[in-house]
Order: structure tokens, then sequence, then C-alpha cells
């Protein structure tokens, strides 16, 4: 058994930009030496998350509109009151939405459906340079 | 330490179908070797969701209702315009419940409260056969 | 490698009553053994929710607010009419929002952001005395 810890390194465009990050966890898997275990995918800051899904330019449009939905950029929130940065939705959504997920993985293989993606939701109101860390714990 | 995977099939029965899955995920507890841990489940799939609930009828009942109101199904979904499969709402649904669930274990049982039981939520269409994955990862 | 079980007592005010717990999850990994690994924090139970934020009042406020749009108080619930307890938005909130919550640490220390904080959400409606449990694992 052992735990291995990898890093990945994105540059995102601003309030709902998601990214495939599939092809990244898979690469930590390949060159860690674990072959059987779990990854935890997560992302170090509050406005940004981490979900699946199908990673299609529809789904991809329809889920930023129901996140709209739940938490609007043109309501007023107390923590722009605050802080002025004009980003409370931000918060709100990764609160909402999660910054961490963990997935198996078998001989190397991440379990995944065939249409399904780990994606990254950029929540936050300006591009952002994102470190994710990927915690490797297997055999 | 050891890493061990096991397989819960399911039959459902379409939209808004709610499996309690406690009763499975306990029994991969107790055929594996493993005595303290945690157990990753995951629907490799981009239509379903794993969370927790009381499992009595009155909260699946409202559960539903506010998923309903979260993602509608009678709004239009870009999803559907592209790939006419009709299930654009499942997909935002999926993405926004989440389809990672991980359970600590202690001395092979698993942490849950007396009224909180590990439910899968079908968010596809149509009646689905699901293979759930449970990495169970522990000593 | 090595799993350890540690629990985090809280007592909570009740109805959106939201805490810090990074301090005792910290605490956790520092009593443990453990250096490097993850550490999985759940609530048993199906009334409260964990996740993470900024930990400020203005976007705990925030919070709280989309909370209220997405499983109003003032709504009728089914949960309510069976079994009285008045408490049906509590359990809506806690399966939308999810009661575990993973997180990797490295030398001992967790891998979060400098604003962001795990956060117990308090869903029930009176004030309770909750035993989070945190499984460690990793070596």
């Amino acid at each position: 058994m052992a735990v291995e810890t990898f890093e990945i390194e994105l540059k995102t465009k601003g309030t709902n930009h998601v990214i495939d990050i599939t092809p990244q966890v898979k690469s930590c898997i390949e060159r860690s030496k674990i072959k059987n275990g779990i990854a935890c995918v997560i992302l170090p800051g509050s406005t940004g998350a981490i979900t699946t899904i199908e990673y299609e330019p529809g789904v991809v449009s329809d889920l930023i509109k129901a996140i709209e939905r739940i938490a609007p950029q043109d309501i007023p929130y107390e923590h722009d009151k605050a802080w002025g940065d004009g980003n409370g939705f931000s918060h709100v959504r990764s609160a909402l939405l999660g910054t961490s997920f963990t997935v198996p993985f078998v001989s190397k293989s991440l379990i995944l459906g065939t249409w399904q993606q780990i994606v990254f939701i950029e929540c936050d109101n300006r591009p952002r340079k994102r470190s994710l860390i990927v915690q490797v714990v297997g055999e």
C-alpha cells in the first residue's frame, strides 16, 4: 500500500468554464506505482467545483443554466457587500457543488462510464490558474 | 492494508426510482477481508446519482420534488436538441447530485446513522441495468 | 499503511447553523500517526451536511439563502404529514448537499485553500448534539 500525490494545473477562462480533467487524472494513475485503489481529486480553493458529466457542449450548457438558476449572478450577495470582489455567487456555487471527488481505479483503469468525464467547473468571476491535487491511495 | 473491488447490480424503473443500496454495500464489507477502512461507491455512468437519505416514502417523495424543481423535466435542454434521447434533465441532475459516495466502516460496521441509508437515484428517462462499483480500502 | 478513527463532537443551534470544523479535522490528523493520506469526514445522520466554504459571515449568509431557495422551510413536505416532526426540509437539504467529504493531507497538512474551510451545516429544526466520524487512511 502506498500514498502518492499529484498536481493538475489548469488555466481557466472565468465563470462557467467547464474543463474535462479526465485525461489528467488518468495520467496521475499511469505515472503512479499503485495499481488498484482510489484517487481523491480536490480543489484547494472556494470558488470552483468538481463533478462528473457527459462532456459534450449540450450537457455543459444545460448544467451551466441549472447552476445559474440555483445561484444566479444577478442577485445581491452579502459577501459582495463586505468584500467588493463581486464573486459571492462563486462561493455559493462551489459550496453547493462540492470541491472534492473520489474515484476508484482497477488495474490502472479509472472506474467511469463510457460517456462520463470528471470536470472542473470554474465558478469564479475571472480567469484563474488552478492547481488541483490528486491523492492516490492503494496498492 | 488491501484494496478489494465489488459490484452491485441494480435494475431500475427509470426516472426518480430511488433504491436503498445500504444492504448491498454492507454485504461488500462483510465479504471483504478488510475490517476497518472506507468504501467508495461509484456509478460508472452520467445519468444517475448516489447520496444518503432516511429511506421512507415521504422523504423519497420530497427529495424527488426538490430535484424536479432544480432540474425540471419539462424545460428545453440543449442535449436533447443535439442527441434526441430526451434525457438532458438526467445528465444535469447527475452532475448536481454527484456519482460518488465514500463511507467509512469500523469493525465491519458502516458508519451511518440509524435512519440514514445510502441510495441510488435513477435520473435517466428509462429503466436501466446498473452496475455500481464499490472500492474497499483499509486493513 | 494504517486506518485510524476519530470523532468530532458538536453542539448545534438548529436550522442553518454553520460550523467551521477545520480545526477539529486538523487535530485528528495531528493526533494520528499517519503522515500522508486522506481523511473521510462523515455525518452519521440524515439531517445535516458537510461541504467547504470560505467561512466568513457574508458567504455563510449567502449559502443559507441559496439552500432556502432550493428546499424552502415553508412548503409542504410528505415526511411531515407522515411523521409530524416538521423537519422534512432538513432531510431534503441533507440529501442534496451530502453527508460525506473526503480531503487529502500531505506531511500532516490538509490540502485546502487559504480561504477554504470544511463546514458542518445543521439542517435539522432543533439544536442537536452531533458526532462526526473522521476516518484517516494512509501511511
